[in-house]
């Protein structure tokens, strides 16, 4: 019998090629996101999308009840969101406090629901020096306290913590994934912005590879090195 | 200047006797609670009517957004509870899966939003056998975690986690605290069922110190020791 995993899946690159990674490694996979009020909704329509389409059985869940207590950031609230490159001083104002503990709870509490002995996030390389939640020390933390929070034991990993966002595009194109089924821009506006940095780090890793970003953009704005 | 405490207030004995341990104590405190659709909602009344008279900011948080995540528990379904003492079998129906990590999650990220560096709750001696999520291991595993999940690191401690629910009474009744201001009964009539494990064990409680529990009861029934 394969084991299954749940996998944390925001509509983004980098959870979207984590969802297809899983099921390539033979895993039956249960999908979760999260709606807490973001701008870019426009991810969970495409985490939907997707899972509606590859049969993938999907619960989103509504934390908009959570209000004020995840307040404070720019994901959430009606301050602008920065432009440009994730830089340490701007990426400061889109981080919601303790986010990814909140989302792995969640996600642990349904694995074991739901009979899963894992739980995938796609945190990554390239979040290390900003979120403190993304670091292989909180991973590590949170597999421990997962493993004996419940009577089924739930570990929790994440897979690309050692890979850049150019890694994952390459693991995702090797694996043939259409990422016109993704949705990056932190606006929540009919095409991509192409100048908030959650775009521009994704047109610098399609650029990386010589591929073009099949998504609509307003711009393709991508810095000079 | 004193130091900030978030408390997980149910509304019940054991955090009711936290929420005042930590005013004693010295700390500025906030206490919040969680509306997840538990039958007991009588609960959250008490914990707010308590927090207006007491001056304490509180926050209660509305999961009811997590439906089906949280259930396959008697705390939500239409199961009846069990009766008599807290026994292994008949208490597993009352699981939440992941309830305190995913509480404890919510409360890091409100101590980070309001800048307090503590967060306490109300597991106790009498928990350990039963919950995984009362044991010593998971109080020091959250902490761990929680210590590294935000730039602002936030401790976790379960004060009472040495004690059982009559030495928790102990303390209470040692400050003057007024037990009418709490509520236990997973049943959420009128009065206190009496016969269900919290009751049993709440006036076992009461019993034990010689003192009447000044709830209003439909029976006190306290089985043979």
């Amino acid at each position: 019998m394969s084991q299954s995993v749940v996998v944390i899946y925001s509509g983004g690159m980098d959870s979207f090629t984590l969802l297809h990674r899983a099921r390539r490694d033979g895993y039956r996979v249960h999908a979760i996101s999260f709606d807490y009020g973001q701008r870019h909704v426009r991810e969970l329509t495409a985490a939907r999308a997707v899972c509606e389409r590859e049969g993938i059985p999907h619960r989103t869940v509504d934390l908009a009840g959570l209000g004020g207590l995840l307040s404070g950031s720019a994901l959430t609230d009606d301050t602008p969101v920065p432009e440009g490159h994730y830089e340490e001083d701007t990426m400061k104002a889109t981080v919601v406090p303790n986010r990814n503990m909140i989302l792995l709870s969640l996600a642990t509490g349904y694995a074991v629901t739901v009979g899963a002995d894992r739980v995938w996030f796609g945190a990554h390389g390239g979040d290390h020096a900003i979120y403190p939640d993304c670091r292989p020390e909180f991973v590590e933390k949170m597999d421990a306290a997962c493993r004996v929070a419940n009577y089924e034991p739930v570990q929790v990993e994440a897979p690309y913590l050692a890979l850049d966002k150019t890694e994952i595009l390459s693991e995702g194109l090797a694996m043939g994934l259409d990422y016109s089924q993704t949705w990056t821009c932190y606006n929540g506006r009919e095409a991509a912005c192409g100048r908030c940095g959650s775009c521009v780090e994704r047109l610098e890793a399609f650029a990386h590879h010589g591929v073009s970003d099949p998504l609509p953009y307003e711009t393709r704005h991508v810095p000079e090195a």
